[in-house]
């Protein structure tokens, strides 16, 4: 039986402080590092773990809202979580995620919003289905070799369309990726893993054009649709996840994604505003 | 000609204060009224608009987010504007609406975050297509009559497939509804308004069960999918709006909208994570 804490525990590990209720510090982890800077999943999630580790956390999440300011350098951070207002049964945050400037400054790096609820039995219908799909097993992993992007090798990734374009010939194409998607080390799903997980796509703009243009996300935004029980009847199987650019248009691309359990329940919508250079 | 303000510049008159730069005041329009509070749409608006004042804007709105904590109440409120974050090419903005509470306490009634940013020009492609529809002018406008909710009558209203059920039986069906939509007072379309006009579908959750559950909007996102020129364009024609709830689950429900112009260019995809009771 290992002892070693998983790699995604590690990048969410947080302290915290005694400055503040709500102040929490951590460090920038590795194993999820992109190509300059943490993969913004990671962050996204870090920005949700403050809210889910704060004391006074009512309910599960419903709504995430992350803003990508600018990337976070390498080593400690801030966070920032308030409650900025508690209902009967929703609670609304704020979080920032900082680092220290240069000259005594501090750096803004991330602000995002939260939305948390305690969630009642009501009428329930499921619109969005999961389209069909080979068995996981039945897809090729995706090898990603010595690319010298960390994050990717924390991820099972086996698509079975749209996957990242074989050649970059320029040639247009749609823009749809589907994908089985989990923890590499297994690891059963939680809200955080979740919120990392919406942000698992490459940027749509490479697959539509076949182009591997400058990219990265500017919002992300992810609602949750499950609570705690469904998400521990997931465990750590796969997730089929889909995602597809919408409207390209001088500089900005939006992109939406669904992630599903492999049994086919909705688990998560997000969308997120992503910046191209050309 | 008329020097009347348009009821939508009246809702969205803001103060710039003194007390510190990004501090507006503003009061309720009494002609946005929803049931218990203003139309959420107005809220929305508000928040971009304190950007869009503020001295430091840099380029126009690609992303927002507004998080509704709580119904203002009727009368004055205030709007803080920060920009946290001022990259080259891109800016970062928090927004908080507030009232006074009880006793001299703050009452947060809302928050949003925003982001600008200088477009230029790229590759650019649009992969949603407006759905066909019939010409606005053939299809019956909305007659509000004496319902009681005063913003209704400030949009003009031609649904042409999932309008408001006809009977509340309690019948199954989707939830998607097609409209020409546009301010029933002639405005040209900005920022603000498209906005406004992203929150302008009534809950899907009415439609998907034919049932007048209670339900309000928790948080809205818009992606902008134009520049200034582009919204120049539409001037005060009609808007194309879609919209649709995809899963329903104790207690929130998601709601996807699109606003094409009646050229066919998408303007902006927006959406939005409901409460409903029941």
């Amino acid at each position: 039986m290992s002892t070693t804490p998983h790699p995604f525990d590690k990048a969410l590990a947080l302290h915290h402080s005694d400055i503040r209720v709500g102040h929490f510090t951590g460090t920038t982890s590795p194993d999820y590092w992109n190509m300059v800077g943490p993969f913004g999943g990671t962050t996204a999630a870090l920005a949700l773990q403050s809210v889910l580790q704060h004391p006074d956390l009512l309910g599960t999440p419903i709504a995430l809202t992350v803003n990508y300011a600018a990337a976070l350098g390498e080593g400690a951070f801030d966070i920032q979580a308030t409650a900025v207002r508690t209902n009967r049964s929703t609670q609304h945050w704020t979080v920032t995620i900082t680092q220290p400037g240069a000259d005594g400054t501090t750096n803004m790096t991330t602000t995002a919003t939260v939305v948390t609820a305690a969630r009642r039995d009501t009428w329930s219908q499921a619109d969005l289905t999961m389209p069909e799909a080979p068995k996981p097993e039945a897809v090729d992993r995706i090898s990603i070799g010595p690319s010298g992007v960390a994050w990717l090798d924390q991820y099972e990734m086996r698509p079975f369309s749209g996957g990242i374009p074989s050649k970059w010939d320029g040639s247009l194409q749609h823009s749809e990726t589907r994908i089985w998607v989990r923890d590499a080390q297994a690891r059963p799903l939680d809200f955080a893993s979740l919120a990392a997980l919406s942000d698992v796509f490459y940027p749509r703009v490479w697959l539509r054009r076949a182009k591997h243009v400058p990219a990265g996300t500017v919002s992300i935004t992810t609602y949750f649709h499950v609570g705690a029980a469904e998400l521990a009847e997931v465990g750590t199987g796969y997730l089929l996840g889909c995602a597809a650019g919408q409207q390209f248009f001088n500089g900005f691309f939006d992109q939406k994604a669904q992630l599903w359990s492999e049994k086919g329940a909705l688990l998560a919508t997000s969308n997120q505003i992503v910046y191209y250079k050309e």
